[in-house]
C-alpha cells in the first residue's frame, strides 16, 4: 500500500521534471533516500548498499535500480510498473572487483540515455566520490550537472497530507519527550531515559505507530550539555545535572523534532536565566513568522531580542525539516540564518532550534512549526522553559516534574 | 574517559601508518566515523556534517577537524591535544556557497602537507562526490590515491578488548531478541514488538547499557519476509503470519548481529523444513571454521551441506563485523562468498547471515562467531530452529514461545 496517492507522487514528479528543464538536465540520478521515497514511495533500510533511482525528462515513470534482494521491496512500495524495477546480481555488493555504477551505466546505454545530460547529485551522504568516478568513466558521451538537493528543493512546500504526518510525528515527539522527563532522576541512568524514549518513539500512539527517527535521541548530561552531539553513557543521572533532550517523532519518514532542557533538582539561577531569555527569542521569532518575508528575518528577530543579553550566537538556528533517512533530518535546503533569502511560503516546515553551547553548560530549546497563510503554527505543546526535575523516582510512580 | 587504553589507539595508528606506507600514502583523510572512532576515540553523532581525521605518516598524532560545535566533544572523547582539533566556522555548514573541503584544504596547505601523496576513502558514505571535487580543486599539487577500506582491513582482527565489547554486545542482541519475541502474538502490532526491542537494545543490562545500532531492527512479516530490508509497520500481527527479526546489540559502537524467524501459531511445513535445513548448513560451516582456512571455505561448507535440498543460495553469507555506525555495521572488507580469499586468523569477528528469501515467504536465521585458536566461538545462544509463537499473549506474561 502507497503512503500517498498517486496523483500525488506523479505531481511531484512533474515538479521534479520541470526544475530539471529549467537546469538543462535530461536525466536524472538521484541516490538521497529521501528523494527516492519522495518521487517512488520507495521505504526500506537498504540505502547501505547502491541504488538509485533514475528520472528520465521524457518518459512518464522512473526507473529504480537497487540490488538484486531488495528488487522486491521496490515492486510492494513504489508505484511504478514491475518493467521499471531493475537489479545488480550480489556480486557487486561491496567489492573490491565490481562496482554498482558499472552496471548502472549499462543499463543507461542500452536505453539509450549514455550521452544525455545526466544529473547527479555529488553532495548526497550515499552518493560517493567513487561511485562518481565509475559513471564519468564508464559514460565518457554523458554530459554531468550536479544536481544536489534538485528534488530537495521541490519538497519544501508540503502538501496537506504530508502535514498530516508530520502532525503525527508531533504527536509521538510530545510523548517521547514526557517519557524522556520521567525517567530523568537519580537513580536511573542516561541508557534508561535513551531507552524509554525510544520505546515510545517506535510504539507511536494507539492510533498509529511510530517509525525511526533519522537521528538517534540525544541527551547530553553534565559538562557534556556544552557540546550538541554526543549520545547517552550508561551514567547514573546525579542531583544537579542538567539533561538536554533532543529528539524527533517520526511517522512514515516524516519527523518533528523536539528539544528541551531538564535539570535535576534546584536549577542554577543562571541557567533558569538563560531558559528565560531563549524562551523570549523563540517568542519574538514566532511572532516574526508569516509568508512573504526571508528566512534571514527570523535571524534578525532572534538578534533583536537576544543580543541585549549578550547572546552572540554563530550557528545557524534553524532548517527545513520533514521527510528523511539517517544520518540526517533537516532537509538540507534553507537554513534560518544571515544571508538565507529564502522567501516564506504556506506549508513550509522548519525546526527552530537556538542551541546555546558555553564553556561548562549548554541549554536546548526547540519548536517546529508550520508556516500557515497567516502566520505560524507550532507542531508540538511542551513548555517553553527549563523543566526541573525532581531528583528521586516519585513513589506514585508520577512524572517527577516539580515545577 | 577513553574506551581503550591510550596505547591501544596508538597501536591502532601505527598499523594504520605500515599500511599507508605500503600503499606510498603520506596523507590520509579518515571520514568513514568508524574508523575515526577507531584511531580517535571520537564518537558522537556529527556524521551528518563534514569531519575529517587526518593521518600523517610523519607526524605523531592525528588531527581532527569538524564543526565549531562538535569540537568541544572531540576534545572530551579523543586521545590527542586539544592543538589537533581544529574546527570550521558555522557558514560552511549545509551551504550552496561554501564547502568544509574548502577550508581543511587551506589547513593541509598551511601546515605544509598540500603537495603530497594523499590518500582518500573513495567508496564511503560520508566523502560525498563534492568532496573529492573540491579538494582535487583546491590541492592541485597533491596526488591523490584511494585508500578506502585502508583501515577498515586494519579493524578486522580485534583485540581482546574489542572482543569483550562485543560479547557484551551479544547479551544485549539476546534479550532485545527474546523481548522481540515475547511481542510477537496477535493483539500486538509491527511496531510494538519493534518498541520492545529497541528499550532492551538502549537500556542494555544491569551492568552495562546499550548502544544504538548501526541499522534498526527489521521485522517483516507475511507476505514481506520474502524480501529482507522493510521495516516494521503498524499492522497487527495475524496467526500464521511469520516474522523475520534481525538484530544487533550494541556496545559503545561495537555489534552482535543476530537472526531468527518466529511463526505465530502451527509453522507450515515447508517453513519448518526450511528452517531445520538451515540450521544444518549453518553446523557445517561452523564445524569448518578455524584459523588458516580461506573464507570462500565457508561458502563451499553451506554448499555442501545445502545443494542436496535445492537450496541454491546467490546472495554472499555474511561478512566481518564488529565497530561501526550508520547505515551500516558491516566491516566492508571479507565476504563469506565465492571468490574471497581472505584467510581466517584468530580474533576475526563474522556474522554469518543466509537469508533465504522465495516468491511469498522467507527465513533468516544467523550467527556472529569468533574465529579463535582453534575453530569457533559462537556470541550468542539462541535456539537454531523455527520459534513457535503463542498467537495469544499469556496471561501469566510468558514469552509465548510454546515450543
Amino acid at each position: 500500500m502507497l503512503d500517498f496517492d498517486i496523483v500525488e507522487y506523479q505531481s511531484r514528479l512533474e515538479k521534479t521534471k520541470s526544475s530539471m528543464e529549467k537546469r538543462g538536465i535530461e536525466v536524472l540520478l538521484i541516490t538521497d533516500p529521501a528523494n527516492m521515497n519522495y518521487l517512488s514511495g520507495y521505504d526500506a533500510w537498504s540505502f547501505y548498499v547502491h541504488q538509485m533511482l533514475i528520472v528520465i525528462i521524457d518518459e512518464p515513470q522512473p526507473i529504480w535500480i537497487g540490488r538484486f534482494m531488495d528488487a522486491a521491496g521496490a515492486k510492494a512500495k513504489t508505484w511504478m510498473y514491475d518493467e521499471n524495477i531493475m537489479s545488480y546480481p550480489d556480486y557487486y555488493v561491496q567489492s573490491e572487483n565490481y562496482h554498482p555504477m558499472e552496471f548502472i551505466a549499462e543499463i543507461l546505454e542500452q536505453i539509450g540515455h549514455g550521452n544525455r545530460a545526466v544529473g547527479v547529485e555529488k553532495e548526497q551522504y550515499y552518493f560517493t566520490a567513487k561511485s562518481y568516478e565509475v559513471l564519468n568513466e564508464k559514460l565518457p558521451n554523458a554530459t554531468f550537472k550536479d544536481a544536489s538537493q534538485l528534488v530537495n528543493w521541490v519538497r519544501i512546500i508540503k502538501s496537506p497530507q504530508e502535514i498530516e504526518y508530520i502532525r503525527r510525528a508531533a504527536k509521538i515527539a510530545e510523548r517521547s519527550m514526557y517519557a524522556g522527563l520521567k525517567s530523568i532522576h537519580t537513580g536511573a541512568r542516561e541508557c534508561d531515559a535513551a531507552a524509554s524514549i525510544f520505546f515510545e518513539l517506535v510504539r507511536g500512539t494507539e492510533e498509529y505507530g511510530g517509525d525511526y527517527p533519522s537521528i538517534v535521541p540525544m541527551l547530553p548530561t553534565g559538562e557534556n550539555t556544552s557540546t550538541p552531539h554526543l549520545t547517552w553513557s550508561d551514567q547514573y543521572f546525579k542531583e544537579d545535572n542538567s539533561v538536554i533532550v533532543e529528539l524527533a517523532g517520526c511517522y512514515k519518514r516524516y519527523h518533528c523534532p523536539l528539544a528541551r532542557t531538564a535539570h535535576i533538582g534546584q536549577a542554577p539561577e543562571k541557567l533558569d536565566r538563560l531558559a528565560e531569555i531563549v524562551a523570549e527569542g523563540i517568542d519574538e521569532v514566532m511572532s516574526t513568522v508569516k509568508p512573504g518575508i526571508v528566512l534571514e528575518e527570523l535571524e534578525e528577530a532572534w538578534r533583536r531580542a537576544t543580543r541585549r543579553y549578550g547572546i552572540d550566537k554563530e550557528s545557524r538556528l534553524g532548517y527545513s525539516m520533514g521527510l528523511n533517512y539517517p544520518p540526517d533530518w533537516g532537509e538540507h535546503t534553507a537554513s534560518i540564518r544571515k544571508g538565507d533569502q529564502t522567501v516564506l511560503q504556506p506549508n513550509m516546515t522548519f525546526h527552530f532550534i537556538p542551541g546555546i553551547w558555553l564553556d561548562y553548560y549548554g541549554l536546548e530549546m526547540s519548536e517546529s512549526f508550520l508556516v500557515t497563510e497567516t502566520g505560524v503554527e507550532m507542531f508540538t505543546d511542551v513548555p517553553r522553559e527549563l523543566l526541573i526535575q525532581s531528583p528521586f523516582q516519585l513513589p506514585d510512580g508520577s512524572d517527577g516534574i516539580i515545577s
